[in-house]
């Protein structure tokens, strides 16, 4: 790669890469910018398996560019850093999210809100600032810019750290935006796979009662013995269901299936919020009357902003969160991405990066 | 009609009752209770008829009882107090809403939002605390718990004001919850009918700045003439609604009909409200990604608590705001319900009850 004074501007970088819709993913060299000045370089040691990424390498939202370069859930080990980097050095522990750029001046970047940036850039199969376009974790090296680099305190294990910079900000960052994060809220929790399983880790945190609710009985143990949660609701039973109406201050729904939303709107107290977090292609049922007879609203949100991030890790750093992980080796994604649209992981796939990405011979 | 101790307590009254689901109104002599030591006693002087009267005298929700006396718009002058009434006193001009009761002990309650009480008692054709079912204001007087009675200021015109107390604080409650009261804002109003009208004034006289979106081109002129909006469009037509993309700060929907949120959504900034106030009987369509990617919510509400209603009483009262009406006589009120259901009026029927509701010899 070259840049428009005809100078060589890159390093050398390896990784897995989709070639085409079929989402196959192979070895694959490509390059990465030289560390700029305000660049932080490091090895990917760990990077987690996001829905996205599922969607990006078959192309399924019409926008992927290909070779793609999967990944936006990495941890590594800062190996070089440009001469303007102020807050990371050499050694540190840092991870990238779902976004590696912004416009950096609208109204939302100044407000520490570069996700809702009408010209963020995704960290994989985007065009960046350069032109060049952008290549995910499942690759040796990382170069980004700082400003979107979120240090990890030294407590929190890299492996299963990794899904808090894209699942993990997804769920907190709701959270505490609509202000469900006070003590003695009761908050419930739709579904437990690799966003639910980490939102009843935060709202215990965070102080308030848990519900999950779940189409699958099975997960009951689980979510209450394992996870901590205060109670399970199966969502299909219907005298559990209306023994909690109107019991609850907030719900975070991570369904990304389509499903109806009346049962969950009749779970909330007077003022409750419904975030949903999860992306459903076609449109939902809003029944109306519901919500005006309790002022409720129906809100989304999508990842969370740098400064957010940030706090989200110091958060988790302070109150052991890390996700439930199954750590494989970078020849196993193409398995994992079968079992992923099976939902068959508990509960997030972590590409073993700094041991299993081996340049081939 | 008699107590549980056998005494009768009641004053004869005089109205006009829907008696099945034909919701044909007719004369009626029925009774109100005595003024009890906590009421105040007022003659009815005029009435706004609202949509919701003509969905309860043809038991459209089915939940009518008949005879039903509608009208929840009311505004007259006080003839009687109870002893511990005291914040209103004989001769004071004052006004009952849609709602004459609640449980007062509730979380709700406690913060001021009857409306959103469990055990709320609308004005009309529901049961009250010792009974009774309630009656409303096409009626010559009217007994209330002073709680549930408006104080109105002298300079605003009776008539006029009437509809302020559903169709006024069912728009002014969400501009001011949802924060979209601020000065230089950018609200939309969808629909121009009794709600959205009230919509553009009350948002004007915030301050903010004020777009009228509808389906009628014809409505341009009187949007933005003589109400005062800022601006107009008109919802079909697609460039338009794209050039105006991403510009609003909140939307008030008045429309009861089903239709696309889609757009609404599109016209709304980064952390955008939709705000619904009309009641559409199917469920509406939700997409949700456009949510997500914007942080936006879609919220919904139901006219005010007493205290906010009181608000905005005197907040009409100094920004000079009144309901645009067609003031009609009782006898022809069968006819302006069949002109409701059409839309044919600019923008609210009001009843001369006070010079035309006489009781046949």
């Amino acid at each position: 790669m070259v840049n428009s004074d005809g100078k060589q501007i890159t390093k050398k970088a390896f990784g897995w890469a989709a070639r085409d819709s079929s989402g196959v993913l192979s070895p694959l060299h490509f390059s990465r910018r030289e560390t700029g000045e305000k660049d932080v370089t490091f090895k990917v040691l760990y990077c987690g398996i996001c829905h996205t990424d599922l969607h990006m390498v078959k192309n399924e939202w019409g926008m992927s560019l290909y070779p793609l370069i999967p990944g936006h859930e990495m941890v590594g080990e800062v190996i070089e850093i440009g001469n303007k980097v102020q807050k990371l050095k050499v050694g540190d522990k840092v991870g990238v999210g779902y976004m590696v750029g912004s416009c950096n001046s609208c109204d939302t970047c100044v407000n520490d809100l570069e996700n809702y940036c009408a010209k963020m850039i995704p960290t994989c199969s985007a065009k960046y600032h350069d032109g060049t376009t952008t290549c995910g974790g499942f690759s040796d090296i990382m170069v980004a810019d700082e400003h979107f680099v979120v240090k990890i305190p030294n407590n929190l294990p890299l492996d299963a750290t990794s899904p808090l910079l894209c699942a993990g900000i997804t769920v907190y960052s709701p959270l505490k935006h609509f202000g469900l994060d006070k003590p003695g809220m009761h908050i419930g929790i739709v579904g437990l796979g690799g966003l639910g399983h980490l939102a009843v880790k935060f709202a215990k945190a965070m102080g308030t009662k848990v519900t999950v609710i779940s189409t699958s009985p099975t997960k009951k143990d689980e979510a209450i013995e394992h996870l901590g949660a205060d109670s399970f609701l199966v969502s299909r039973d219907q005298d559990q269901m209306h023994a909690a109406m109107s019991t609850m201050d907030g719900i975070i729904d991570t369904v990304s299936a389509v499903h109806s939303l009346l049962p969950l709107i009749g779970l909330l107290k007077s003022q409750g919020k419904l975030i949903l977090v999860g992306a459903p292609d076609k449109p939902l049922e809003l029944p109306v009357f519901p919500l005006l007879l309790g002022r409720k609203i129906v809100g989304g949100t999508c990842i969370g902003g740098m400064k957010e991030t940030q706090e989200m890790i110091d958060f988790a750093a302070k109150h052991n969160i890390t996700s439930q992980i199954e750590v494989i080796p970078i020849d196993y994604v193409n398995t994992a991405m079968e079992r992923l649209v099976k939902g068959d992981v508990r509960y997030r796939f972590v590409v073993d990066i700094g041991n299993t990405l081996m340049s081939s011979p």
